[in-house]
C-alpha cells in the first residue's frame, strides 16, 4: 500500500502523452495530486501547483510518484538527483516504469539511510495464495474487452466515480501499474506468477457489505492470445456478478497481432458470461461501454445506438457521456 | 535442457507411489532410466539395477534426478549426503520439489567447486517472450481436462509412444515438473509470469516439419477456477489442430474445490474449441480419453460406450487400451 498523497513527478515529460499515469492520478484522486514536480524542459502540465520538496513536505505529502513514462522505462541521471533529493527529505517513491527503483544502488542506499520506502508497482509485493473458488459476500463487477487497451479501466473508474457520487459503497481495484499507482494500492497482474493469478485476485476483492461492489479493473482479452490466460484469471478469481463488455469499434486487427480480427460484442458476451458462471452462476451481462475517440460525435451516437439496438443492454462512451447509465445497470440486478 | 541418461535416486521412499516421477521416467524414457540409487529403508524399487555412482559413471550416465516426492518438498539429511557424493562424482542433479535445490548453499557450493549442474524444473531457466499468435508449421494436439489430474499427461505419453512405435514424427511436450524429468526439457507453466504463459507454450511448440505432432500435456482446466488462466494459456499459446477431452467420471466435485462439480464433456468440448479457433481456425477435437481407474472393467467399458456413442468421438482409456485410436484420429486430419 502506497502512502498517500502524492507529489507527482514528470521529470523531463516532452509532453503531455509522457505524463498520462500523473494525468490518471490527477482525474480520478484529485485529492491524491497535491502538486507537480518538474525538471527543467518538461513540456507536461497538470495544471497543479509546482512545489518544491519543502512545500509539499510542508503540504502533507507523502510519496513522490513517477508520474511519467520514457522510452525504455529507465531512470535517466538527471531525474535519479532529484529523486535522491526526496529520498532524502523524507518521501517514500512509487514507479511503475519497467526498470524498478530497487534495481538502482544510489536510490536503495539513500532509502535505507532515511527510512523511506521505494514502491515498484509492476512487482508484486506479497505471496498470494492459490485461489478456492469460495464464494464471497458483496458484489463484484469486471469490464471484459473484445481486445486489450479498448477501455476498461477507464470504464471501472468512470463507474466508481458515479458510484461514489451517489453515495454508494463502490471500490475500484486496481490489477495494472497505473491503477495501482492512481489508488495506492492493487496487484501487479502481468506480473503474477501463473498459479497464482487467480488467487491475487480473490486477495484483491474480498469478502465485503452485501451492498458493496468492487468494480475490478480488467486486463487483457479473451480473444487475444497473448493475454486470455490473465483474463481468465480474472474472470474466475473476481467471480464477477456483473459484467461490462468493453470495446473499440475502429480497430483493424488485435492490438500487435496483425492476423487476427476482434471478436463480436455477442461473441464476447457468450464466451465470457458462460466462464464467468464457472465461478458465479448468478452472472449476468450489464452495459456495454465503447470507447469512441476516434469517431466523430455524429458517427459515435450512431454506432451506439445501433450496438444498443442490436444487442439490448444500455450503451455508452463513458468519456464522453459518463457512466451513469452502466450504474443504473449494475443498480438494476 | 537436462543431460541423460539418469540415475534415479529413490531416497528413502515409504512406498512405490512416492516414487511416481522415477516410475514415470522409467515407464516412457526407458532408455534413460539406466539404474535405481536407494538409501536404506527405501520401500520403492522400480526392478532396475542397484547402481553404485561408480557404477552409474562407467554405464555412461549423465544424470542424478531425484525421483521420490516427500511430504513437504524438502531435502532431508540423509539424502544430502548422497547427493552431494553424486556431485563430487561429477553428476548433474534435476529435482521437481518445492525446496529448490540451488536453496541449499551446500549443494551450490559442491556443484561450483565440480563444475556440475543443478536443474530444479520448478524454475523457469530462460526468460521467455510475449506471444506473437504467429501461425506455426507442423501440427499440434493439447489433452484439455474436465478437471484437473484427470490424466492429461498420461494421454499425451501414450500417444507419443504408439506415435514413435508407428514411425510417426511427433514429440510429448512437457508442461510440468513430472514431464520435464521424463523428457529432461520443457516449461514449468505454472511458475511462469502471467505475462509470458503463453509466449512459453510458442517457445515449447516452435516451427517444425509438416507431418510434425507435438504432443502437448495439459494443465489444470478452463472449468477449475484456481488455475483455468494456465489452461487458457496453453490453448492459445499452443495454437492446437487437434484436442483430445479428458475426464475421471467418479469424482464428486472439482479437485480441492468441494462447492464446483465438473463440466459435462459436451460443455468442454463447445468451450475449449470456441476459445482454442481462435488462435487456430482449422482445430478439431479428435478423440476422448477417460482415466477409468475407480471403475471395474465392466464399468469402464459401458461408460466409454456411452461417451462414444453419445459425443460421436473414439473413447478410450489409453491406460487399459492403449492410445491406438486417439492416434488413428489424429492421423485422420
Amino acid at each position: 500500500m502506497i502512502k498517500t498523497p502524492y507529489l507527482l513527478f514528470l521529470g523531463d515529460a516532452p509532453d503531455g502523452l509522457a505524463a498520462k499515469v500523473a494525468q490518471g492520478i490527477k482525474d480520478w484522486r484529485s485529492e491524491f495530486a497535491i502538486g507537480q514536480y518538474r525538471l527543467p524542459g518538461c513540456k507536461a502540465d497538470l495544471g497543479l501547483p509546482d512545489l518544491t520538496l519543502e512545500d509539499a513536505r510542508a503540504k502533507g505529502v507523502e510519496t513522490v510518484v513517477i508520474g511519467v513514462a520514457n522510452r525504455g522505462g529507465i531512470i535517466g541521471e538527471s531525474w535519479r538527483a532529484a529523486l535522491l533529493e526526496a529520498i532524502a527529505a523524507g518521501f517514500d517513491l512509487a514507479s511503475g516504469l519497467h526498470t524498478r527503483l530497487n534495481a538502482y544502488p544510489d536510490l536503495v542506499r539513500a532509502a535505507q539511510t532515511h527510512g523511506t520506502a521505494l514502491h515498484d508497482v509492476r512487482v508484486p509485493g506479497i505471496d498470494y495464495p492459490i485461489a478456492n473458488g469460495v464464494k464471497r459476500s458483496g458484489k463484484r463487477c469486471l469490464a471484459v474487452g473484445t481486445d486489450c487497451s479498448v477501455g476498461k479501466m477507464y470504464t471501472a473508474l468512470a463507474m466508481e466515480a458515479e458510484m461514489r457520487q451517489r453515495n454508494l459503497n463502490a471500490s475500484f481495484r486496481a490489477t495494472g501499474q497505473t491503477g495501482i499507482l492512481i489508488t495506492g494500492d492493487g496487484v501487479p497482474l502481468d506480473a503474477v506468477v501463473a498459479d497464482f493469478m487467480a488467487g491475487s485476485i480473490e486477495h484483491l476483492t474480498p469478502d465485503n457489505d452485501p451492498d458493496h461492489w468492487d468494480l475490478i479493473e480488467g486486463q487483457g482479452s479473451l480473444f487475444h492470445v497473448s493475454y486470455s490466460g490473465v483474463t481468465m484469471a480474472l474472470i474466475h478469481g473476481g467471480q464477477p456478478d456483473a459484467l461490462i463488455l468493453c470495446d473499440e469499434p475502429t480497430r483493424p486487427h488485435m492490438r500487435g497481432l496483425p492476423d487476427y480480427t476482434a471478436p463480436s460484442l455477442e461473441t464476447l458476451r457468450d464466451t465470457a458470461l458462460g466462464l464467468a458462471r464457472v465461478a458465479n452462476p448468478a452472472c449476468k451481462v450489464v452495459g456495454i461501454s465503447i470507447n469512441t475517440q476516434h469517431l466523430s460525435e455524429a458517427n459515435a451516437l450512431a454506432h451506439m445506438a445501433e450496438v444498443e439496438a442490436r444487442m439490448g443492454l444500455p450503451t455508452v462512451d463513458p468519456f464522453r457521456q459518463g457512466a451513469a447509465r452502466l450504474v443504473d445497470a449494475l443498480e438494476g440486478i
